[in-house]
């Protein structure tokens, strides 16, 4: 089988993560992935929520958002609508649960950073794009609070990055792309960590349920694509010499 | 290992359905799993929202919402703080989509089935709750259009149920309450249908990454409590007759 | 003249009040009164609003809401709507001002009783049975601290409880249920203590603007109905011994 | 007993209704008691809600708001806090509600009349003095509509008028100020008709519970005073000749 | 040229300026220029927002409102539509920013003024008879805490006013009535001190672009109708005895 | 003097208007003045908004936006505080008012343009980046239409280009970055046409008002910086041959 845009099924489209795209942000990432692009910035603030009052730990969260053209057709604006779509909300806090998973909260300090994820241009993927963009654009500041004697342990576990997989036209394939999307029978966001383990699975089965032996296919090329992404992330940031065991 | 209540890893809490709770709703359930209540209605209304506009098709919509002393504190009532949590939006779609996959909506005809899962005390559980439970009220309502001639056929493909599964002080259990499910490193709610093909998987590790080895693991509990559950949602609401295969 | 249920003009629908209904409420009561069902729980904050501060007394306020199919026709949820109707801001200002009529706030202590009255069915009467059925959660909340050693004195003066009444058809009745009161010429809500004094009289004529003799007949009616109604009240809930002069 | 500002128990402050305060409007009135300041314009509108669509009725709505600097300290303006209060929709209720009593909304066509009623200062009786100046706009406003020949029939059936009434330091009084409806044991807002029908009546003993007696002196002052404010809107506003029995 | 309500090109309307037409407020003013009638009410806080504290200065804002039918046909209540309109927040920021430039904050003490402007009627220019009689409103509220003693030298350094310039059918003018400004091919709102300086200059070509010589025309214009609206203001209040240079 | 960037008073930050930034939108452009970068999207639509129903005409419209990181401190982000500020909305109105004076809506068609102007990084003088950026945007989305024959005559009159100037330590200076921005003691943004008009002139005064001459200076300074920005806009894009006089 071939795909639309020329791709066999266990391939990734290209994907580029460009860092320091921002001139004030303690980290910045633009991630690529075909034809997918989102700015991730990472924000430093010296305070936490109020749920964390008096606990010496830190808070990693993060905002999404689409550019009202990021799309075919123009969608409104979320701020001109006076609120954000379930949508928004559910990948923010997927963003956010994701990035804590791989960070020691205690090491970080008690500082809050805020990834702002947002969507220049859209053709699927972008939660998990985002997440896998958003992970450079901590660890970037996080090395910045490093560099300057802030923060003196290395906190983040490891790395850890994100994919789609699906199964369209009755076949499984990886990272799709919005065509192929929105047809999908089943749709499925991956993330995982460098050393294999999972941190979220979300599967949707849009019309078909689908067979364990399907998931066990889907779990595969998720695997696959997330290491070839985190070459990607190593290739643009290099966690601290010895604070990575 | 003995759970707090004395269940074993694999076990259920004491489950029970009942029906017609309501006077005025086309189907109505209570459902109980251990000290979780939901009280689930369904509402027909003889129109579709707009994206449906002239293809013959029906929906399946659910709303969501905790009373609030349905939890050890009170939690603001969403009405009041003028709007619904992320929590909340997130949990409703997955209700209204996991409902989705089992119904064809050509069959049931140009109407809009809304589901209002309405917890009326909260152990743990609730958003799995709502879907068994949902389900059921679902199929009452559409057994009522059956037996009045207004759908003349069945649209329901087959039974769906959901349950919790997790990893509590490092081991797989089943159906989670409030105590286990706040402590547990693994958090995982699981949709099947009775022929055991997955509509929802959701899995997330709370601090600690989980292995292939226990996926595997938390997926097996998940089905067999599945099946136990629509064993109990047979006893009270059986598919019309030569309706399903 | 018969009314649309077989009742007589100055007689109450049936009134169930059961208590304990909640497990995690210092309060909680399921009141009845024909098809009206409304779900009271009372919750203890151990804190008081602003505009107390610094003044050593505590503070009783109600919120009220409809379960979206507890009305014959599916009403939009307000949560989802993003904002309280007028009628319900209305309903939760008239319980939590009845409520604090009979309590002596300096010696309930700084704290605030939370009555939150959701009503599961609606067929008329729904604010005047979350009264009734309020302050006997109210009652239990206190109780509980009592008991405790928490309150030394008990704070309530007196028994109080609601009725609506109404003239239908040209006949002045008692407790209208929702067929009634949607057609009622005047439609009035009666809030009494025990010893018969008024608490708050709420009439409109909703078309006929209504006499004086009319006036004193709906009177007489309501304060039958409300001696009836603290009758069922004192069955389930007594206050303390020698509190009560 | 003399009244902070010298009155008699039984006496109105002075009255004063002009009419023709707005340029525009079909119908404006400014009305006075006392202090209290309110400018009441009746808008026409030839369209009707959409529940009262195909029913060749009329609608008589109102809107009630405060300028931020009416009272004794300033309040926050509705709008910029983006709603409206509960106190505020309650009252726009009562005086829509109030106006319709006295309206054949069949002879009014189909047609829609909002009554704004903007409190330019307040001392008490705001929403009262509303009803009492609303109802000579709105009168103006149909009578504008009748000269023109829209609207052949004349269709309000008889003065309307309203005032608070409540207990003092014991003693029932008539047209409470600020400083006295503060500190009032019982406050009642009465709406009656010429004839002396009643309309509304909104009773709340503010802390002390009030006897039938007190009820039935409060009713009697009230009667009174509504009877000397329709004398005052006849003065300024006649029904047309032969409209009115 | 004659103007459709009579007046040469460079004519101002009729203009009055009354203070002390509310019971509450520090400084109060009702303003008509024409038919165009602004309530300005000046009140004192004894605090400033959170972005000045510790600096020792005060604060001057201003909020801005329509009344529903001051205009022809009747506008929607701002707090019914639960927001300000950007109009409305574009006007009460020009109104506050124009106030503060001619006043000494650190003179004026820790305290903030809120000028409340509300349009009873409008014909054109709101904004401006905002600045003209808000300007009034804020100095008799200075005066007021001068007499008193709490401010114990005169903050402002001088007087200051607004009206708007425009050409209507190629012809520049002076003081647009509102059919004036709404067939406008240039509309301009100036604002000035005593002094001939300028504190705002918000030209806008509605359809026709204009020219540098228009522009100078306008100006010209603008300066000549400030300069007789200072006089207005200074027949109603003058600043105190050696405080003004 | 020098500038703290080492400009001279009369220069421009380096500009740069790049084209076909967005694979989706009928027009887009990132324009660049120093540090300062819009992206602004065009984007067409075959309706209107109602109040120009049956008029035969189109409308232009912009809406402005800002990154929550765009910014030396991260700013909320509007979409999650549930509304626009006052500024976002002046500046979009200030946006789509001096695109609209050089379009001729009736040539456009009946159609809606709007221009989406998102500051991805924000150095001083975003709106009029946004103008002169918007305007190029809107342009290749109407040659767009022309080429598809969908739009036979060219409805843009002129170019049309917008800047800042002020006054900064005394001295007149053109195109302002942040840190003079936030120092000026007067702050204006100019929009004109190529040929010298003016469309929209916003001048403020900080805290000092200023004179007639100083005036003078900053308009020329403008004039000189639209000229420039309008030699730029033709570098990228054309008028189709024959439609510009």
């Amino acid at each position: 089988m071939m795909r639309s845009d020329g791709r066999k099924p266990e391939n990734l489209r290209s994907l580029s993560i460009k860092t320091g795209v921002n001139l004030y942000a303690e980290g910045s990432v633009l991630v690529e992935m075909g034809n997918t692009k989102v700015l991730c910035t990472a924000s430093v603030e010296e305070k936490v929520p109020p749920f964390l009052k008096d606990q010496g730990k830190g808070w990693v969260t993060a905002e999404y958002g689409m550019l009202p053209r990021s799309t075919h057709e123009r969608n409104s604006r979320e701020a001109a609508k006076g609120k954000q779509s379930g949508r928004t909300q559910e990948i923010q806090r997927l963003i956010g649960r994701s990035l804590r998973s791989v960070v020691d909260t205690k090491k970080m300090g008690v500082r809050t950073i805020t990834i702002d994820c947002d969507v220049l241009q859209a053709d699927g993927g972008t939660r998990t794009a985002s997440i896998s963009g958003g992970f450079v654009a901590m660890c970037l500041a996080f090395s910045e609070l490093h560099k300057r004697g802030l923060m003196p342990e290395w906190p983040v576990r490891e790395y850890l990055a994100a994919v789609s997989v699906g199964v369209v036209e009755g076949e499984p394939v990886l990272d799709l792309c919005y065509t192929e999307d929105s047809g999908a029978e089943t749709d499925m966001n991956l993330v995982m960590t460098e050393s294999g383990h999972f941190v979220e699975i979300q599967g949707t089965a849009e019309e078909t349920p689908f067979s364990r032996q399907t998931l066990d296919t889907l779990l595969g090329l998720g695997e696959k694509g997330i290491r070839e992404i985190i070459v990607c992330q190593k290739s643009v940031f290099s966690f601290p010499g010895g604070s990575h065991s």
